[in-house]
C-alpha cells in the first residue's frame, strides 16, 4: 500500500512523525508536508509564487519532502510530481487541536485530505483534540486501524474522512462513532492592543459556542470521549436552497 | 440598507471599486478588504499573527478599510469591529476571473461570502469570468439587481450565493440562471524552472477539464453567456456516504 502523508502543523511536528511511524507498519510511506506551520490556512493554494521542495532529515535520516507552501500545495505536489503514480491513500495529520464543526472550513489538515479527494484519491485527516498534549500514541494506533478500513471498504471517489480523536488516556476512550459536522460556531473577539509606536493591532480570539446535544455530531462525540469519523465532500451546492430559489423569479432568458 | 463589501483582489482593485460605486446607489456601503491581493487563499484566517487595519483613500477621499489579512479576516473584522451592528448583506468581489466549479474551494472571494454566511449574514460573491477585462460595468449593474433580490427574498441563514458573470458585452449576455457547482476540475501541472543559483522551483499551472453538458452547472452556464447563480453552504458532511458507511462496521462502543 502506497501512502502519502501531509499535515498543516509542518514537517517538523510531533503529530506527523507519530503518524508516519505508525503507517510505515502497513505501507510504503512518503511524507510531503509544509516546511512551516500552516494552521488555519484553509484550502489555500500557492499560485502567485513559485514552490520549492527540500529534503527533510531527522537525525541524519531522510524523513520526507518539505514544501514552502500550504497543505493543499503539498498534496498536489506530492501526487503530481514527487510520487511516480497516485498513492492508494493520502493521510493528513495528526493535527494538534480538534477540527470539528466549523473548524473543518478553516483547517489546513482537512484541506490536505480534501485536495486528495478532489484528485480522486481516498484520504483521511486526523486531529487530536488538544493543542497541548504531546501523546500521539493512541491517535497513531487508531489512525492505522481507520486507514486499513478505508482502503478495504473503498471510500467513494470525491469523499474524504475527517477524524477527531479525544486527547484522553486510551482507557477513557468510549469508542468510535460515525458523525456529521456539528453546527457549533465561533463567537469571535478581536482583542485590541497597541504597539510600541502607538498603533493598534488585533488578535483573533473567541470561544466555540456549542449547540450540540447528540452523539451524531463530531463535536458532541469528542466531548463524550468518542473518536468521531465524519465523511466530507467538496460539492458546496446548497441543493435545498437551489430548489427554493426557483420561486424567487431570479432566472431570466434574454434570448430564446 | 447597510452593506459590507470585501474581495480577494485587494482594496485597490478595479472590481471592488466598481462594486462599491454601484451598491452606493442602493445602500450605505462600508468597504473592508485586504490590503494586498489574496487570490486562492481559500478560507484562510489569520490566527498566528496580529491583524492591522488602515484607512484607504482614493484621490484623497475615504474609500474603506484595508486589512493586512485574508478575505475571511476582513469579513470577521468588518462585522465584529468596524461596523457597530451587523450589515444587512455582505457582498464580495467583483473578482477578476471566474469562480465556478472546483474554484469555489480555492477562492478567497467566495470565502468572504461564506464567512458572512457562517456569521448568519446574507452574502453574495461576484466574479467576472476574465482575468484581463477591465470592464466591470455590466457586472456591477447585475450585482446591484441580485443584491436587491437577495435582501427582498430572505436568503436562508447559512447560505450564500456565488455569482459568475460572463466577460462579454452586455448585448451578448443570454440571461441569468440558477446553477449548481460544476464537477469540472483542474489538470494541474507543476512547471519546473531553475533559479540563477541552480536550484529548482515550481509554478502551478494547468487547465480546467470541463465535464459539463447542461445549463444547470455554473461552468456550462457561463460558457454559454449566462450569469450563473449558485447557492452554497458550509455543511461539508457527505450525508450519502455517511449512510453507506454504516455498513462498514467502523463504529464501536467500548463501554455501554
Amino acid at each position: 500500500m502506497k501512502i502519502l502523508i501531509s499535515n498543516d502543523d509542518g514537517i517538523n511536528s510531533l503529530g506527523i512523525y507519530a503518524l508516519a511511524k505508525s503507517l510505515k507498519e502497513i505501507g510504503d510511506v512518503t511524507v510531503v508536508a509544509p516546511i512551516t506551520e500552516q494552521s488555519a490556512v484553509g484550502h489555500a493554494i500557492t499560485m502567485k509564487a513559485p514552490l520549492r521542495v527540500v529534503e527533510h532529515y531527522i537525525n541524519g535520516e531522510f524523513f520526507g519532502y518539505a514544501v514552502e507552501g500550504t497543505p493543499a500545495d503539498c498534496v498536489k505536489m506530492g501526487i503530481r510530481n514527487i510520487l511516480k503514480s497516485p498513492p492508494d491513500i493520502v493521510v493528513s495529520g495528526i493535527n494538534h487541536g480538534s477540527n470539528t464543526a466549523i473548524n473543518i472550513i478553516y483547517s489546513g489538515t482537512v484541506s490536505a485530505a480534501r485536495e486528495a479527494a478532489i484528485m480522486d484519491v481516498p484520504a483521511v485527516a486526523f486531529s487530536l483534540t488538544s493543542h497541548i498534549s504531546r501523546d500521539f500514541s493512541f491517535a497513531a494506533k487508531i489512525a492505522q486501524d481507520i486507514v486499513k478500513e478505508v482502503v478495504k471498504n473503498n471510500l467513494p471517489l470525491g469523499t474524504c474522512l475527517n477524524v477527531n480523536i479525544p486527547a484522553v488516556p486510551e482507557n477513557e476512550i468510549n469508542g468510535v462513532l460515525l458523525t456529521k459536522q456539528s453546527k457549533s460556531k465561533w463567537d469571535d473577539i478581536y482583542e485590541e492592543r497597541t504597539d510600541p509606536y502607538g498603533k493598534s493591532y488585533y488578535w483573533l480570539t473567541g470561544s466555540l459556542v456549542e449547540v450540540d446535544d447528540n452523539l451524531e455530531t463530531d463535536q458532541f462525540a469528542i466531548k463524550n470521549n468518542y473518536v468521531a469519523v465524519t465523511p466530507i465532500h467538496f460539492d458546496l451546492t446548497d441543493y435545498k436552497t437551489y430548489e427554493e430559489m426557483k420561486k424567487w423569479n431570479i432566472e431570466r432568458k434574454f434570448v430564446e
